[in-house]
């Protein structure tokens, strides 16, 4: 059978993805080492996945706010394993003007800065910093904020939405006047990342404790959100980190105790970016394109009239019609009404992956019909009935489409989840070609056995096993 | 009398405007040259500026999407006019990598770029490279595009969210099959960005179209929203501007017209940003501090319960349950259940220019009532009411207080506007003292003698009169 995209995901699933993104048209790679543009489709997606994370954010207390761009190299310094962890990623700027020399546009050699500046990778030093001067007593505790903006580690790998040089964020920064606290609250912003990820996105994640080799460069403790692409592969889609008192020492953050003593505080960060759309992508898409939760599609009805000439202003009417009673109900849709052929709407559609494809033609507009398929099932879900039925229960379907994807996710998650007893197993499981996660004793991959094997599968440790943290869950990652 | 911020607006301007800044907690300036970084409370008024713009510009046909951060030096290179304007403010990035050399971090010598990158200091060219592949033929047009994002240019006089070496903004690009639509559509955005200033921000603007010395670098008209400050100086608040075939064919966007030929298309950009906050700060607040109109106010209403120790528990709740009912009328409503002193609380939300402050005592708490001040008006206002009364024209208050500001601030531009005969006339009325905007013929501001006087008052060209496009308005500006 002809899929839209080609090749299949069997066939190769790496140029399947990039094929799904023009397909999609999501994004494009720009001319710039690394980065890419995120086209409207893409963003309108990003948009509302920022949102639903932005309401989350705020009912936990937090408060945004924005800070600099650029961080000065001595910032990045003060803390050891910070800077070696994003030294050899930085992009540096070192001028402030532009000027011809020699016919040629060119960095201005009398404009060159004493001390350069860092294009910030993340913002721990310079928040740091302004929290040393704005906790000043346990009054001010805890102190939560989070910004939303551009971050650059320079990429030599670069790959659409899930490595690039430049991507988008949120970074959430809080104090606090214990550890206790501190830990307490990294657990807590980790579970938010995972019922955020579970209800919007449609996917089950493995939640778990990073061990130590995989810590950030940093912290005492790192949380993870991963999850399983359909080909086996992990993607680390958001972390939560307990940095200790590393960056409040380092910056000087102290407050005025309860007991009148000043003291050093606890802080965390955490962390979701535009990744999380690779991982949506790789989720739940097929061979025919994009398939789009409802809760982040930018259109969740696509109402297609399937016109011949003679019909077409009745049909777009009435397909307008409907959109306006659908939108009465909360619906984000679109009538495609433009003067593509209905096959070419109907698979520009698909390939874009909303929720819910409508026809209308002359025989559904002659009994007050519509004719629905659902994204996710494909041509076993279509079916005529009322238009009043669907407007009554279209919220209902986006609601069953929403937990039917998050169902089939979590199904092919179980079947690639194996339990392994000794690295042989490991070794044999991953020499036959088995891929997902492979859940074995910790104490088993900290050895130069496992250390060649890391190198050999290019696999990797993702997580500690939450349920059991003498367990490690190992897996290929991107 | 004694004011909350000292100096006051008649003593000391621009002191007044930077511990105004301080006062109401809104951002500080940043350990990086020229940047500022804005708290919680200042970037909630941006979020809501920034929410009712971006409704407006999709109500406009427009997409967001998401370009880079950096341009390759050669593309900025491309529009003369463009490269003149901003090579002089330009952060250029030369290196990807740090290495600690002799104990000291610094950029790596074998981590140099070979063609540096810029940081934005807008988006035209990076922009029209993509539309140049985007556009193909007149079926893609027109084509709307909008991003919220950080730009760059490199400020040498830093003045908090006046100007900034690093800002936050929105830039639209839309692109034409002809140079009509592309004014025209230059020309409906100009009128957007007017309307949102009265509307969203209860500031009269005026609207036209800069003079040929003022323009946008690399465009052919740019038309111009300009307010009054109570100083009487100008403030570019937006800009949109008809760019003619300028970028398109610097960067090839040509289609595929009704005729069969290739076309150059005709393109536009618009902009406003976070300098905007600096003109909604220094428009409306006065020596008391921020005065805030409801559309943009974080919190529209606080409600302040005035305890003593043994009523507190009661009057918090008392508050509270009068914020869940404003909150049922769509009002953004805070209790202030701190246990600061009643007098320190009614300052801080004073100076914070919340336009709403609610006091309820025992007294209110008996008679199911409570004492509400106007921010703008001040003791006047002050009334005690039945909080039934309060619940049923909160909404009806506040948009009282919404159109009364936008009068205020437009009795007072209408004061400020000068008619001047001749340069004489002119030169008598700054050397006088006289503040505002002087409305003159243009051909008097083209010669010798005005450029004299540009130098020694500080005065510039602001725009020309949209009545009458003979008179151009002049005015010292920030």
């Amino acid at each position: 059978m002809k899929t839209a995209i080609t090749p299949t995901r069997a066939e190769d699933f790496s140029q399947w993805y990039q094929n799904l993104i023009v397909a999609a048209d999501l994004a494009e790679s720009a001319p710039v080492r690394g980065c890419m543009t995120i086209k409207p489709y893409g963003w309108a997606i990003w948009e509302l996945m920022r949102d639903e994370m932005d309401k989350r954010i705020k009912e936990n207390g937090v408060q945004n706010a924005n800070f600099p761009l650029l961080i000065p190299i001595d910032y990045f310094n003060r803390e050891a394993e910070h800077v070696a962890g994003f030294a050899k990623e930085a992009a540096v700027v070192t001028h402030y003007r532009l000027k011809k020399i020699d016919g040629k546009l060119q960095p201005d050699p009398d404009a060159e800065l004493t001390e350069p500046y860092v294009i910030r990778p993340t913002s721990e030093t310079i928040i740091g910093e302004a929290m040393s001067r704005w906790v000043k007593s346990y009054r001010d505790l805890p102190m939560k904020l989070n910004q939303w903006v551009n971050v650059m580690r320079w990429e030599m790998r670069p790959r659409m939405f899930l490595r690039t040089s430049e991507f988008n964020w949120q970074e959430g920064h809080n104090v606090f006047a214990t550890h206790d606290e501190a830990n307490a609250d990294a657990r807590k912003m980790h579970k938010m990342y995972g019922e955020y990820m579970r209800n919007v996105l449609s996917i089950p994640c493995i939640m778990g404790e990073k061990t130590p080799e995989e810590r950030f460069a940093g912290a005492d403790h790192t949380y993870t959100v991963e999850q399983i692409m359909q080909d086996g592969k992990a993607l680390q889609a958001g972390t939560s980190h307990d940095l200790g008192q590393h960056f409040a020492k380092s910056f000087g953050i102290q407050f005025l105790g309860t007991s009148g003593k000043l003291e050093h505080a606890w802080t965390t960060s955490w962390g979701t970016s535009t990744r999380m759309m690779g991982g949506l992508f790789m989720t739940h898409s097929d061979d025919d394109g994009l398939v789009l939760p409802p809760a982040v599609a930018p259109y969740q009805v696509v109402i297609i009239p399937i016109t011949r000439d003679e019909t077409a202003d009745d049909l777009n009417a009435y397909g307008h019609a409907l959109a306006t009673r659908l939108r009465g109900a909360g619906v984000r849709v679109l009538v495609d009404d433009s003067d593509m052929r209905s096959p070419d709407k109907m698979w520009k559609w698909i390939k874009r992956g909303v929720p819910l494809r409508v026809e209308v033609g002359s025989r559904e507009m002659e009994t007050d019909a519509i004719t629905v398929t659902r994204r996710d099932i494909g041509k076993d879900s279509k079916k005529t009935i009322s238009s009043a039925e669907f407007v009554a229960h279209v919220n209902d379907m986006l609601r069953q489409v929403q937990y039917d994807m998050l169902a089939a996710a979590q199904k092919r998650n179980e079947s690639m989840i194996h339990n392994v007893n000794d690295l042989a197993e490991l070794d044999a499981a991953l020499e036959s070609g088995k891929i997902g996660f492979f859940r074995i004793k910790y104490d088993l991959t900290t050895n130069d056995k496992f250390d060649a094997m890391m190198e050999k599968y290019k696999i990797s440790r993702r997580c500690l096993d939450d349920n059991d943290p003498s367990y490690v869950f190992v897996a290929k990652s991107y």
